[in-house]
């Protein structure tokens, strides 16, 4: 048990002159300096709050003010009921830009890791009644689809479905059965010709269910991170649509926003 | 019990000409239209797969596919080990543009609702370092920080934390005590003189702790959006960071994207 990494935690902390109102800061930059120096490890359980407390010589609300803040850090992971943890290191994610559009392949291998994927599986599907909407074909209109789990560095990141418009149903599926699972958007430029522009995207959270879970290696209800898009070709016409599933521990999108509408 | 909705269906589905493969989604537009007319009404709970695939008169895997996709479409709601039942009429999400940036106060009231607040605390608090940084300053210093659950026509949609860097602590401590809840943004603008012209966000996905769920009126574990965002002021010094955990039934973001840069 490396609890010993607790002592001598009053000393660091009260040898400062920082005033009373920082006190849970330097609990905290202090439990923090001990996390990365590895002297508590990851899955390290802390004593109980009252215990701790005594322990460091601080009240309980300023303990409890330290460990919210390093949670809200992921430094440590609080389970009701259960106690307060080190945290297993935290992996910076994945930013994705919503500015421009790229493939997923692009994303992590600008990151440095390898994309892969599995479950592939294509096929000719009844696509819901708003997708049929979004690329302009009649409801109940077989589209051929694309579905696979993505990975990056071996690690599941996204279960991708991702519906495909060009021609007939019959001839969009001949044209994916040659589709090896790689980056989607590479095959469809240098195989059809068929380049994408534009696309519209909405990001929403949904939680996992028990496929995707599975998929994902998550617990079944996890937060998920729901990305639609629907893309266009050169002309304008909707081509293809895409729901992503996004696992939200390892990615995330960014943006800037510009000016600042207000409410008079 | 409104199961007699049930009944006909075999006719209204092999009434038409469509080829085998377009089946499952016959089921479906004849489940929806029997839903949107209220002969389905919400709640209702359908009979056991096997039951309810014999009084159609379709294979098991037929009724699955269909119910797969009305559940995809939110038209029904499937309780594993419980049942499948029509679903709440669905609420059609608001959405956030990310290009430009707005107030909620100003997102709710183009939308046609009424925004408001409540929980509302104005306090000096320690933040995480990664918000220091974020902000420039030291971390440990004490920042004013706004937080407030945020309502639609009365129903929770966000939890914010507001985060400000403008004087001293106690300055901007002082200067928001002034705050009544309503729109910040035009709170920092006219009262302070504090325009924002552009914004640094990150979009996330995470599961409501215990006080979130309550606050939004969800339960513990939902998925939530986290908007993470760093306001900038027109000389570019970063003033304000939000935190917005937000009820991702009733919100989602938008953006377009351009051009498709893929791995060759």
């Amino acid at each position: 048990m490396p609890s010993d990494g607790l002592l001598g935690m009053a000393k660091d902390i009260w040898r400062g002159e920082a005033p009373v109102s920082g006190l849970p800061s330097r609990i905290a930059v202090s439990l923090r300096e001990k996390v990365e120096a590895g002297s508590l490890p990851a899955g390290f359980k802390f004593p109980a709050e009252a215990t701790l407390a005594k322990q460091i010589g601080v009240s309980r609300p300023t303990l409890r003010e330290a460990i919210r803040i390093l949670a809200e850090e992921r430094v440590l992971e609080v389970r009701h009921g259960v106690g307060t943890f080190v945290a297993a290191p935290a992996v910076r994610p994945l930013r994705d830009p919503l500015e421009t559009q790229q493939s997923l392949s692009a994303l992590l291998r600008a990151a440095g890791m390898v994309p892969s994927s599995r479950d592939l599986s294509i096929e000719l599907v009844s696509a819901p009644s708003s997708i049929c909407t979004e690329l302009g074909v009649n409801e109940g209109r077989p589209i051929a689809r694309v579905s696979r789990t993505r990975l990056a560095d071996g690690v599941p990141l996204a279960v991708n479905y991702e519906y495909l418009v060009r021609g007939t149903p019959e001839t969009d599926l001949s044209l994916l059965s040659l589709f090896d699972g790689s980056s989607l958007y590479s095959f469809l430029a240098e195989k059809i010709d068929l380049t994408l522009v534009q696309s519209r995207v909405i990001i929403g959270a949904v939680a996992a269910n028990a496929d995707h879970a599975q998929r994902l290696r998550l617990r079944k209800g996890s937060p998920l991170l729901l990305m639609r898009q629907t893309q266009f070709d050169l002309a304008g016409k909707p081509v293809l649509y895409t729901m992503s599933y996004q696992n939200s521990q390892i990615i995330e999108f960014t943006s800037i926003r510009f000016g600042c509408r207000y409410d008079r």
